[in-house]
């Protein structure tokens, strides 16, 4: 590489400037504000941890994104942090160690190896609260709630949920008796939505109910009225499928009341996630957007490597994305002070009183011309704030 | 690693819990916002970048500093920021590319390979500001004036300014005409503070009088009265020699008038990056701490190897050891309300306003038992604030 593209940066490593670091930073702290009025404090995970904590329990696809550095001090692996959310489970198993429930909320840049889409980063700044120690729908409803207000004040609009629950899928597989490759072919097929191949797939076991729910899974997607279809397509199935359907339609009713203007949509065939999640999975999208704005669910005992198997669940979501689908922000306008206003302890005085006050004042420095539509001028006896038309801007 | 100790962390990397974090986020806010109030830019730097970029110009030291990554994409060598300032640098002279003066700021966790100094920190958060465009006096002044603005606002006590200009040695070895393997000694030597052993190095030079100014250096260090000391021992030194003087003498005069409470030390041979710094250079010290708890200086032209030499000042400190000087902070006797307060609208709205007005408002969750000493309870038809005596802690 030659000096002259030496300011080039790698894909997806992008650096932010003003005036939308600052908008970032004030979308930040709206949203840590909420996590903390909520209830949820906030930690700092590290950026960097012993690769055998940071994956463990984790999975495959969580270390082809980690980035690996040796640590030169015991000649040990490290990873860098690529998912904030095994880092705070082992916070809540080992660190903290509280007793009932326990609430951390976080926003902290993570890097990965390779962005999740075409284009995508590998830097996102990912935010997000989690919650451990209470297993039943009410946390799921609180974390979906925490979402929901989190995204509609970052200004979301024709914001839509997906629902789904793995326990479902999980159940009927269980339940019925499939051999391992077909299991893993229905499994990518689902995943893949290629749901014209599952009649070919599944023939030879279409005896066993559980094999004609599993092919009717596929067909359980759209609004709300899915349940009531699903409680028929389903009909005879496992305790713990009905369940599932009881929890989905009680979420559903929670959040219509408390969000009329969410578009809710249920995918029971989802299975963003199943190797990590255990019961209710969930993304809001908007319009805009050709990929999920946050993400999360249910992901019980994820601290049993770390001593402690406990009900967790939570969201995250990529702070600049969350940004960028905001209006640009505008900087207010600047008062202009001549570096000499320094030089009496009145004109500090009053310099730093306005700066207190919210405004900024940037001091004009030798050799720079006068300039500004906003100006300290000494008038008087005194320094006078003028407004100079001819260089306001429109 | 067993699994039973998955949960170490490598030495200098680590986590922060609730409260601190919370205390380090209301310090990060509470010091962006007087940059933001000075009229300094938040930029968000990238975490990493091509290593070519990341180390241009930037010395052998952060080299060693810098954890290098592979690129999967390009099959590139990165860095992961170990040191912000270069970064901002490549952003003022290539991202930016603005007329006249340009101010920025930055809050950016960095990690390190090897601390500075036996159990330090290898993920520093660095904050800090730069300035780059002016040249003058002037600019050293405003930086250094928002730093002790920044320490002061962070609660520092007793804070001691450390005053140096690198120019000085600069002009004294160039007007000297020394062997270099004795230059090195000598840079050694006043590195260290080994000034016992400067006669016997500079005896056989004795007869050239700018090594007499440079062994006579040694000797200037103290309260600002060094300064009228250094006139007469430097008496006859080079014109930029005299020039670095004045500039102490009028920043002391400065800084004495708006901060009476500060201590200013000075020292003429202090060398603190000397291969980086181009002339004043400073540190900040509190009697509680064993090393400096922020530092900055002058770096003409760094953003030379990116296409555009600029006059550039600044300073940075950690934002973790900065909160940790501050007393612990408490976080608010949150409200706790049941769960099922969120069934009706009045309830949901009643809690939405009282987080609004920044209460933390907490769910009992089904299982748990009610508890806190602040409780809205379902009283009369309505649901009522109360105050639980037995459970307030002292």
């Amino acid at each position: 590489m030659s000096l002259a593209d030496s300011w080039l940066l790698p894909d997806g490593m992008g650096e932010v400037l003003p005036p939308q670091a600052r908008q970032i930073e004030n979308l930040r702290r709206q949203l840590l504000d909420v996590f903390h009025s909520w209830g949820y404090d906030l930690v700092l995970p590290p950026k960097v941890e012993f690769l055998e904590s940071l994956l463990t329990g984790a999975g495959h696809d969580l270390d082809l994104q980690t980035f690996k550095v040796m640590d030169q001090l015991t000649g040990r692996m490290m990873g860098v942090s690529a998912d904030v959310t095994p880092q705070v489970a082992r916070m809540d198993a080992h660190s903290m160690r509280q007793q009932g429930v326990t609430r951390f909320c976080y926003s902290s840049e993570v890097l990965r190896t390779h962005a999740d889409n075409l284009l995508g980063s590998r830097s996102p700044i990912q935010i997000g609260a989690e919650m451990f120690g209470h297993a039943g729908l009410q946390s799921d409803l609180e974390i979906l709630s925490l979402m929901t207000d989190s995204l509609l004040l970052a200004g979301a609009e024709q914001l839509c949920l997906d629902l789904g629950h793995v326990g479902i899928y999980r159940a009927l597989l269980s339940a019925a008796s499939l051999p391992s490759e077909t299991q893993a072919e229905l499994f990518d097929l689902l995943q893949h939505k290629r749901l014209d191949e599952l009649p070919a797939l599944l023939a030879p076991w279409q005896d066993q109910p559980a094999v004609a729910w599993l092919q009717g899974l596929s067909q359980l997607n759209g609004g709300p009225e899915v349940l009531a279809r699903a409680r028929q397509v389903l009909s005879g199935a496992p305790e713990s499928v009905i369940t599932a359907i009881d929890e989905l339609e009680a979420l559903v009713q929670a959040l219509s009341a408390a969000y009329p203007q969410v578009q809710l949509y249920l995918d029971l065939s989802e299975l963003r996630g199943f190797h990590y999640h255990t019961g209710l999975v969930f993304a809001a999208y908007v319009p805009q957007l050709g990929q999920a704005l946050a993400k999360g669910g249910r992901y019980d005992d994820i601290g049993r490597a770390f001593g402690r198997a406990r009900p967790a669940t939570g969201f995250s979501t990529d702070l600049k994305i969350l940004a960028s689908l905001q209006a640009e922000c505008h900087l207010a306008t600047p008062i202009y002070a001549p570096a000499s206003i320094l030089t009496d302890a009145a004109g500090r005085a009053q310099v730093s009183q306005l700066r207190r006050q919210g405004e900024r004042v940037i001091l004009t420095l030798p050799d720079e011309a006068e300039h500004g539509a906003r100006r300290l001028v000494w008038q008087e006896g005194q320094w006078m704030l003028q407004t100079f038309e001819s260089e306001v801007q429109a």
